[in-house]
């Protein structure tokens, strides 16, 4: 029970450069799983993990068939997902989880979520290889349906490990199959009654730490020029998937006054929130504002037709409480004034959010260190996108992530990430994880 | 030869009294026409007389019927326009032609276009009840294809009859269907080659003028109290009917140095366009910006997903080239800018326009004192839509307009008007017919 972890095979100490070693030499499993996953995902363009379906359940395979042929103990929950462990000496020691999410927008990159898993099996491999020996479980996790396209809601599997699924989500139908959450959780395996019932899989105290790498976003890391980043911050946000604009449709010579143009109207509130973001960031507080579907009505809409119908769905993300509650006030505001300047009507729908995620600040600094004793070249860096990570925060689990450089931004085909960049990633985690895994 | 119009049968003066009464006994075959059009083309919700298909032949159908029957001369053309004619006594003075359009917009009104047609005929019906012997011949003609929703391309029957078609129209693909132009005229009986080799059905200098009836697209009417207007001038336009704008598909926490978001490069074009027209609007000028398809791509839009491609059709309209030549060069200023700023690639597409029809200042006060005469207030209006009557203004034959008050609009299936508006209209062209068919 008190043996050290750090007890490699030849009893040498376990340097930066042996962990450095270590991990390169998982490089040809890490590229044959990454060319598995893609193999067996293909979504003419890009990947196709889709939430809670074949995609998806062919990245758990994936994962469960290399854990398995590593000796790792696996398991699954109610809401399928995947846990690979790596027994410690002390049961009773609160494990370091790593992971991420195994599903994909539609028509995304392969990188963008199975990276954390895969780093989280590379870590494994290369301590066990250092014949370290740790005292608390190392558990890899494949989680379940991070992308909210799919359902609409965030953090799905996250969430239900650690017991906080909002209310009605497993109710959620998925955008394209119009079946339940419930309904697709079963088929995977799942056990949807057990989470209505208030079974958690995880329990927030008895976690270390959880660590999550991911490839970047947007290309901050490729403009500065350095292989990885440590996350400062993850955003939480407000969102309206499916709003609408109700004008009027009317013969395109209508005079101005007489019109309810629903598509001017979602220019209108478009432009009020792209100035409202230009305020933020001259005064360099970053936010996000994404209308992602932004369009009139395929059935009516025509070029000699004022659009009487608007649609569009909103996701606004920033690193503040405050900044978020202020942003959806000012929107309000604006909406107001575009209902009775337009003559439209504003139907928002259903309101989903998430919260701000906060990184640990003791793991933030260890991995920087880290970083710099193995002589990888980091920055600091607030993660654009929400990740599960922030689910964990939330739950109370102290938090940290890791960003690979990526040029093509993500969630979608040109989606990029070398090898070398993963790598540095990898080590820096292990090193992380050798220090703390006893 | 020289033998006066107005030869009553009972050879007392044809007074405005004795017009109206002729006309408003027409009243039963005026109801009965429309009634017969919107049973037999519904498109639920509204009226569906597709251009150049089943719905615009029948009430090609209906017209002859009601003509045949009536002893007209019907003939049709190689746009297969329908003509019904009532034979004057001097077959070398030029033609009096009425009449308006046949098809409607999908989902669109009754009344748009047919109330032209509808109007000639009683117009016809009421003056050889009066026992008039017009000298010139007095034609009905039913136009095809105004509706430049279907093929992109206005004015086709009156352009096809007058031969000012553009080059390439007859390749123009119907958009539903993705058929010629030529090919569907050539289904509805129609000669494209006969086209093809410049042959045309209308001499302008054979024409004493061409007077539509329309409804109004605009409750300009039904906001002044009169039931019907007299036009002062037709809008020319500039359109782009299939416009796209390349940016790139983005994670939606990508920061906004890096977005090159297609929607809000539409939102940005959108606005610079509402912004120049409410200049104009303040400075008196009238002009229209209508954005009738708007909108993302509905295959890759998403939530999660910066849209990397947005589309739209734009139609501008004015009374004066120079106005619409100066729109045109803000716009391409503003993409100038806009594609710079938001890093997207403009693809305006094809570009089509409409000259601006000017109305015929003789036949435009001559209307003016006959709704006096006739005791039926009417009021000037500017058109806001484009209308055949330009096709042959374009051509240099005089041309004249009456509307006809609509509370809702027209395009759409709310379009309403009432038939005592439709019988003062009716009436203001009879006595215009019976004071210049000699």
């Amino acid at each position: 029970m008190s043996a050290p972890a750090l007890q490699p095979r030849d009893a040498g100490p376990i340097t930066p450069e042996a962990i450095g070693a270590a991990v390169a030499a998982q490089r040809g499993m890490v590229e044959q799983l990454f060319a598995t996953l893609a193999a067996g995902s293909q979504g003419n363009p890009g990947i196709m993990r889709d939430t809670y379906g074949a995609g998806e359940n062919f990245g758990h395979e994936v994962m469960v068939r290399e854990a398995t042929a590593a000796g790792l103990a696996v398991s699954t929950d109610a809401a399928a997902n995947t846990y690979a462990t790596w027994r410690g000496a002390n049961a009773d020691a609160p494990a370091i989880l790593m992971g991420s999410h195994l599903d994909s927008v539609p028509h995304g990159g392969n990188f963008d979520g199975a990276a954390g898993v895969i780093a989280g099996l590379a870590t494994i491999a290369a301590l066990r290889e250092l014949g370290v020996q740790p005292q608390r479980d190392v558990t890899v996790m494949g989680v379940r349906a991070e992308e909210s396209v799919w359902f609409q809601v965030s953090y799905i599997g996250s969430r239900s490990a650690l017991g906080t699924l909002p209310d009605g989500a497993l109710e959620a139908k998925r955008i394209d199959t119009g079946r339940s959450l419930a309904d697709h959780m079963r088929d995977c395996g799942g056990d949807p009654e057990a989470l209505r019932r208030g079974v958690r899989a995880l329990d927030p105290q008895r976690i270390r730490a959880f660590l999550e790498v991911h490839i970047e976003q947007a290309p901050s890391l490729f403009e500065a020029g350095h292989p990885i980043a440590i996350c400062t911050g993850i955003p939480g946000n407000f969102r309206y998937p499916n709003a609408r604009i109700i004008g009027r449709h009317d013969h395109v010579g209508t005079p101005r006054r007489f019109r309810r143009d629903a598509a001017m109207a979602g220019m209108a509130l478009a432009h009020a929130l792209d100035e409202i973001w230009a305020a933020y960031e001259a005064e360099g507080t970053q936010i996000a504002v994404t209308f992602g579907r932004f369009h009139t009505d395929a059935e009516m809409h025509g070029m000699t037709t004022v659009p009487g119908d608007f649609h569009f769905s909103l996701d606004v993300r920033a690193y503040d409480e405050a900044v978020l509650a202020g942003i959806e006030a000012q929107m309000q505001q604006a909406i107001s004034k575009i209902a009775a300047e337009r003559n439209v009507t504003f139907e928002l729908g259903q309101r989903a959010s998430a919260a701000v995620g906060l990184v640990d600040a003791d793991i933030r600094a260890a991995l920087t260190q880290g970083a710099e004793n193995l002589g990888i070249s980091a920055m600091p860096l607030g993660s654009p996108a929400s990740h599960d990570s922030a689910a964990f925060a939330a739950a109370g689990v102290p938090v940290a992530m890791l960003f690979v450089r990526n040029e093509h931004g993500s969630h979608n085909p040109k989606e990029a990430m070398e090898i070398d960049d993963f790598m540095a990633a990898a080590t820096v985690l292990a090193l992380w994880v050798a220090e703390n895994a006893n």
